[in-house]
């Protein structure tokens, strides 16, 4: 095991997928020279993450993977991750306790199944991704000037963190820290509701007759862009962060309702006011959303 | 003057901006030999095209400008337009009638304000833009894979209308007809609610106490890029397609609410139909969407 000022040996990454797999990427182009290892339910996509050369090897034993870890980074969406992670910990607490991490984009769901009490559990989240998923969208360079958010319980290991931040800090990513529930807050605004207002948006404009999807330009491009993302993740995302994306869903229906009325009343002044006060806004936060010259674009 | 077949010799663009700007760009990549001259009511974003190579030459002088003109080109927002609209088309009665289109966005505005009565007007509205805006942001490739909408009359001169299609298959645009209505109705679901959602999420973001705009990522980098456009561009085309906007953002508005509902009700099945959904017809939109690898993309 890693003792304090160590770097891990080893870090196995339960499931590979995009985020896993850029992760392991990211590892490999840095100065960090330990193993990476593998496991999953099945072979086929840890086959191809050791021919892309993201793992070094891999098992379909959780067992035996995750006794040979230093780091545990479980690598799922939300309620697999949920689900894997009792016996992640069940595990992990007969071999030596490796710290367990993993990059689900939930906390409070997530942490609630962090079950039995382990200080080695270190809740974490990328906020880097794609409309495409699974191991080949994977790209060593996600995550730079990406802000990872770490949410530590009160209890959790100050080493266990430290290493955490340190694994991120590799990958080039920005390391914050957060509540649980600020995190689920904060993310239900600015990713989950985002999220469900591009589905709501391309469902209303898949019902219209003039199918004006046809029509669309550089603004629609991006307004539907993530519409296309994994339905599945986001049936679950929608579920298990409910009440903060309900909460958020309101008070984005709240300025649509406002917005309407400055329009039918012709309110030239204040719709212009709304737009300049949104603008500045937009560019103010122009180097958080726009990290690097070409963000994610190569894999759209 | 053009005679039938023959390439039109002089091309004046009244206002010189983004758009005008990369038609005029575009031109010049393009087989077209003829002159691109250029006219503003103040002249240093004349000087400036000039300066970049985009016009040949400038005048300040109105009449002077459409007196020499084969296609006088308004390239203006759809308020500056309308007003210049009638003055232009005097101008032109009086000097061998020109052909006269434009660029801006709504159609329906514009075209009550073509008088008089004028059968060489050819309304036009390229699907090509940025939030960013000035001659300075001209692309010449800003049109390739683009849609440009034309929308004639009933009493539009057909060789007015080759004219102008001609002019805009040299930039790499689709060029397609839509009657002005439809385009309204179309455009008003297509980019102007696509631009209200903007401004209403990010407004609502603003309002957030947690700033969850500084945890954004790659989806509300997306989600909020239009909500940096032109104040005044977008409050007046709130103002000139109101019903139409109206209209979209009421069917939207019930999109939001149904998805709400199924969210409230924890309904992961009907979640899972509707994102799926969603993704598919986004799919099957992205070429349209999609027209480069990177389009858009250098100027913001």
């Amino acid at each position: 095991m890693t003792e304090p000022g160590q770097q891990p040996a080893v870090i196995a990454l339960l499931g590979l997928g995009l985020i896993s797999g850029s992760l392991a990427g990211a590892l490999r182009k840095s100065s960090w020279q330990g193993d990476i290892i593998g496991w999953g339910p099945r072979a086929p996509s840890l086959e191809r993450g050791q021919g892309l050369g993201l793992i070094d090897r891999f098992s379909l034993d959780l067992s035996e993977t995750v006794a040979q870890a230093d780091i545990v980074v479980i690598g799922a969406p939300p309620v697999a991750t949920a689900q894997l992670l009792p016996e992640v910990i069940a595990l992990a607490l007969e071999c030596g306790s490796p710290i367990i991490t993993d990059l689900a984009s939930i906390k409070g769901y997530v942490v609630s199944k962090a079950l039995p009490h382990y200080p080695n559990f270190v809740p974490g989240h990328p906020i880097a991704g794609s409309e495409n998923s699974g191991v080949d969208a994977a790209r060593a360079d996600l995550f730079e000037g990406r802000e990872v958010i770490l949410t530590p319980l009160a209890d959790t290991s100050p080493q266990a963190l430290a290493s955490i931040e340190a694994m991120w800090t590799l990958t080039g990513a920005r390391v914050t820290h957060m509540s649980v529930s600020d995190h689920d807050a904060a993310l239900a605004a600015s990713s989950h509701v985002p999220h469900m207002v591009a589905y709501a948006l391309t469902a209303m404009l898949g019902e219209d007759q003039l199918a004006p999807m046809k029509h669309g330009g550089g603004a629609l491009r991006d307004m539907t862009r993530i519409a296309a993302s994994d339905p599945v993740m986001w049936r679950d995302i929608a579920l298990t962060n409910r009440e903060s994306i309900l909460t958020a869903m309101d008070a984005m229906a709240v300025q649509h309702d406002q917005l309407r009325t400055l329009i039918a009343e012709g309110d030239g002044e204040a719709l212009e006011a709304l737009f300049a006060q949104c603008r500045a806004l937009r560019r103010e936060h122009d180097a958080i959303l726009n990290p690097m010259p070409d963000p994610d674009r190569g894999i759209s």
